[in-house]
């Protein structure tokens, strides 16, 4: 179907429906989105000891830590102030304000939980170089494209809600160090999501006029769920198989 | 004094104690901070036709809707969460939160006042290019320089109060096009402003350690300037004297 066409056929082909253009886009998580990674189906399983669930959850705190960086990478460039004040609660999601404490410390409770010192986990130092290179990836992605094509690099939001729900019963279930707090992340994130993803859903629709800019777009999610399976990808290899860590990297038991 | 020692010199040189550093800061703006520059003059003492307010207004809008975008510029560099959670409220001081306006859409309704079409000034077309490579300049300037003296470079905010005062007293006096409810953005930047001058001059005291980042602070506060002296230049070239205004920038009385 339309993955088959090649890119400059499409500058020349009209623009897709906005079903078929949202269909597209939907179909790329089917394809590869990272809850089809065998690093997740071990997660959810119940299948890691506690060293591996640790180190994910101290090279995901990289992702967690790039994501209001990246929003306020994009808001950099962005000169229309309703779009500013839309997107900036992104950044409150995850920095918190005021009293509101943010995604990024419940991320932190979840590190506690595993037993990691923050400061280790924040500086960063033991996370997996590849992780450090894809999050940094998505942060420079979003300035250097277009703002339609920025705007939906964010969308495996689209798809995240049932990987979440998947992820919070797989991990209550089957392990004991894991518990309805150190799970809070998750959970506020399955009502936040929809929000995100409606928005930027509608954007796209709206503001990607030619078949090309709604090819980019697709590509833009294919792209950010490469970034997402490349952190597992990297996982698998220093912690699961074939468990090479490289230089530098968290080492389960030595911190 | 300080001034007068080469850049290599500065490298091998004891840091400046906290006292001369902060009354280093302080001495760039009595040097080169706009309210120097004959526009200003001339714009507060009620010297200017009502054509040439407008150009002003216009312009300094390039300037007001840059400063968020500067700010998410410099907190998509930050890894550390409490200084983007203190960082943001700048943007939300000119884009505003939820109920707040904030400070361009009080700068929108001096403008409004002005007679101008919210449209045009939005839309930047009539601006001076200078104007817009001058705001731009700044906006990379915090991208690229070391985050120390990014944080630097706001600190024009040291002198803006004075110049608010004067700009309210005088503009007030002097224009019958001026009135109070006109005025609400400088009336608002006389709190905000000591605000985040405090937390800069706390943050550069306590992360520029030798005196080459000192200096380089130093020289960010007058790079400022010249982002501020620059777009003055520009008005003043185009609509005082000798009055040569650029192809396609506003001409008084055409729009």
């Amino acid at each position: 179907m339309t993955r088959e066409i090649a890119w400059s056929e499409w500058l020349d082909s009209p623009p897709l429906s906005i079903a078929d253009f949202e269909a597209a886009i939907r179909a790329v998580g089917e394809e590869r989105y990272h809850d089809k990674h065998p690093f997740h189906k071990l997660l959810h399983g119940g299948k890691l000891n506690k060293g591996q669930v640790q180190a994910w959850a101290l090279n995901r705190y990289c992702y967690q830590e790039a994501v209001p960086r990246k929003d306020a990478a994009f808001m950099s460039r962005v000169h229309d102030r309703e779009l500013r004040r839309e997107w900036i609660h992104r950044i409150h999601d995850h920095d918190g304000l005021g009293e509101e404490a943010g995604g990024i410390e419940r991320w932190l409770v979840l590190t506690d939980g595993l037993g990691l010192s923050r400061d280790y986990v924040t500086s960063r130092r033991g996370a997996l170089p590849a992780t450090k290179f894809a999050v940094e990836a998505y942060v420079r992605f979003v300035v250097e494209q277009p703002l339609v094509v920025a705007v939906a690099s964010s969308l495996t939001e689209l798809f995240a809600p049932a990987i979440h729900r998947e992820r919070i019963a797989g991990m209550l279930a089957n392990y004991d160090f894991v518990d309805d707090h150190v799970m809070a992340y998750f959970k506020r994130r399955l009502s936040q999501a929809p929000r995100d993803s409606d928005f930027a859903l509608g954007y796209i629709k709206a503001n990607a006029h030619t078949r090309a800019e709604q090819e980019a777009c697709v590509a833009a999610v294919r792209f950010k769920c490469d970034v997402l399976w490349a952190q597992l990808d990297a996982l698998h290899h220093a912690y699961v198989a074939p468990g090479v860590i490289p230089p530098g990297a968290f080492r389960p038991g030595e911190v």
